[in-house]
């Protein structure tokens, strides 16, 4: 009854057969995994290419050790080929393509994204990556090494592409980042990604907002990055960071249904329309808490909570994952960016109506040593005055990826601007002020409001 | 209709005056204050005598221009000598004698806490100090410069006691702690308060705990301090931490009922039992939101609230305050310690249930530059699953005097430990986990309450 199996071997995948462990220990759920290595911290990824992480083994959530002993079945270098849900067999092949079957009582498919590849001529080139796995990181790493590139196109200016444009230029490259929507990081509103023109500027990194590119071509061993608004710039490398897409085929090739950018369907129990058949982390769908609806956000944060109750429900229990709040941090040179929730455009899009306010204020008590300057956005519902989302930016050490953390608990909470004020939060004067710096913008946001 | 009267100009007072003139700006609520300089942090005195403020008139929130400008009326250096709940007047003197009386309709009563003092024989010889108010701090201040102490023993090692522990470090004193309980920072559970003993000794700080103070003679131009426990020792200046008693002998003038400590009895709308007045801050009693029962605990934050409810009351309002969770953060050298909820001993006391659980983690992703060891003990009680409280300890820049304020969040929605895994919480590899530390300790005590 307990023989389950769970194809995919990173957070999502993970996550359920640890929570499996912890609820019965008499359960070994077997991980069939087509990498040789399990269980890597993807979002490491930019900082081994900055140098911020010298050994790319140490990246590795979990060793391959560690999950042994944690009682898990590792079946690595190992990839399905079909899923037979009437006989609950899936068929499995090595390198050398020697198949076998397995059974299953339950079965799981974590199989996470794959980079998306935009439509631009000359993609294919040599000198042009992705960054999805650990063998896109150890390419770009040797390519860097090797061929000594001198500049660079980044191609999305999403958090891969901010985390990327900090590595390469950390690594003496001159960057040029692309985007196609009129700021970067186009999550956050215009007023907190404006904030982050002079960090851009002193780093040397050239910007290309509402540009979309076009093709690459080969000139003279460089790479010609041409797009509209007459954009044209040689460069040695180009990296395209334009977002994921769900690695959803093995779960259509049996029909399961698929929704937003192909992303596999799934309840908040993780239950695909097959039984037991359970999908969970990047390939799927996701259940956004403030919008009340479903979208694809592929985190790692939301990957290891779908993957705990998916463990739970795969052991027979009735769990539901509540949602993501869409929260996010970013480190960029020394700022920290964070948004959870719905920014302005989100709420509008979303036929709320909207309300934000901006804050600029002191990380803590001004005159105790190293006070830094926080800007905090925040956005309310002018019609329930409750709080839809907030967005921070602030230099690295100003506690601002766990202040917005503050934003999503009273999120999820549905809080009004009013009841947020009663939480009780910590203060001494290195650390914060008598109202913490998150009461005091809603405190104006509420005097916006009336 | 609208004549406020608020006695007493610090964190209570001013929080009420700004609140009544953000909901009103017709009305200026009168601030009589004994001191001539009103708002002034009273958390940061330790930092003006560790040097690390160099101007004391920096540690004011706002100056008395700012207040002005506020559109507050204020009354400096009076004293009020009399209530006149019939008449609703009040009699106000200043330093000459020349005393006027006032008209009220509503009055606040924020009259603020004293230092306690102990019942030690010689507490009154020159070179013995208490550190409550901006004039004491300016006292201790001129002694050091002026008689060039080498020694101190600082007795009670609360709060103030550790602040200052390290601002006389800094000042080059050989500083010698002393505390009844039998560890320092009692209001900690022992698993966290003695990780303070390395940051003790590399601080070249003695420590007596288990020790009561019963005498400080004169002894050849210095303080011989003696106590239980065989403590004897010789400094050059003493500091009496105990802790604070509520200034609440105004309002008992005009029959005010008193509560834990004497502090003045209030409901949840801050209102005493004689129409039209209230009281607000550290001279009045505060609901506990986790006890369920009324507690004293003066501090800056429920000052701040509760005269925030109080001001909006005293213009005819209903708002309650919502309690406090005990929610505290200290700075101690590289160190920050911060708890909220209920500690262990403090749940078994209430009649609870607890189980705690202690984890040790990074504050980040390990593989990410500076990662550092951060200690977590939560407690949730048995039977309800419920947290109770948290308590931290770790490095200053871990994130955790806002990590704590999570858990505070948590345990003012009354959530269970299951629950607390659906916190959205952000996460980049150098700012945190994909499952925050906060969550990990949280997760291992599910483990452990089964």
């Amino acid at each position: 009854m307990n023989n389950i199996i769970i194809i995919g071997g990173s957070d999502a995948g993970i996550s359920a057969a640890l929570r499996i462990r912890e609820l019965n220990s008499d359960v070994r759920p077997l991980i069939i995994d087509a990498d040789r290595y399990p269980n890597f911290s993807i979002c490491g990824l930019p900082y081994y290419i900055s140098r911020e992480v010298r050994d790319w083994r140490s990246l590795a959530h979990r060793t391959r050790e560690d999950l042994v002993n944690e009682g898990l079945e590792l079946l690595l270098e190992h990839t399905v080929k079909g899923i037979h849900p009437n006989t609950k067999q899936i068929t499995a092949i090595d390198k050398t393509g020697a198949s076998k079957e397995l059974q299953y009582d339950k079965l799981l498919l974590t199989t996470g994204a794959l980079s998306q590849k935009p439509d631009i001529s000359g993609i294919d080139k040599s000198g042009v990556f992705f960054l999805r796995w650990l063998p896109d990181c150890l390419k770009i790493d040797e390519f860097i090494k090797e061929s000594k590139p001198k500049t660079a196109v980044i191609i999305g200016a999403g958090y891969i592409g901010m985390e990327m444009t900090e590595a390469l230029a950390k690594r003496g490259l001159q960057v040029t980042l692309v985007e196609y929507a009129d700021t970067v990081l186009p999550s956050l509103d215009r007023e907190l990604s404006e904030k982050l023109q002079a960090t851009l500027a002193k780093n040397n990194v050239t910007v290309a907002t509402q540009t979309s590119i076009e093709s690459i071509e080969l000139n003279n061993h460089r790479l010609l990055v041409k797009g509209t608004n007459q954009f044209e710039r040689l460069a040695d490398m180009v990296l395209i960071s334009t977002g994921s897409i769900p690695n959803s085929h093995l779960g259509k090739s049996i029909g399961l249904d698929t929704g937003l950018k192909g992303a596999l369907k799934v309840n908040c129990r993780m239950e695909t329309q097959l039984s037991d058949i359970y999908a969970a982390g990047d390939c799927a769908e996701t259940w956004h808490k403030v919008l009340n609806a479903y979208t694809y956000l592929p985190l790692g944060t939301v990957a290891h909570k779908q993957g705990r109750v998916a463990g739970e429900n795969l052991l027979g229990g009735h769990k539901e994952f509540a949602g993501t709040m869409g929260t996010q941090s970013l480190k960029f040179f020394d700022n920290v960016i964070t948004r959870t929730g719905l920014n302005e455009q989100e709420a509008l899009r979303a036929g709320l109506t909207p309300i934000s306010t901006d804050l600029e204020t002191w990380d803590h008590k001004v005159y105790y040593l190293k006070a830094e300057k926080i800007h905090i956005r925040v956005t309310a519902d002018r019609d329930s005055r409750r709080i839809l989302g907030a967005q921070m930016i602030g230099a690295y050490g100003t506690e601002i990826s766990k202040r917005i953390d503050l934003f999503s608990a009273a999120i999820y909470h549905e809080l009004t601007v009013q009841e947020f004020s009663d939480y009780d939060l910590s203060y001494a004067p290195p650390l914060s002020s008598p109202w913490d710096p998150v009461q005091l913008a809603v405190q104006k946001l509420e005097r916006k409001l009336g």
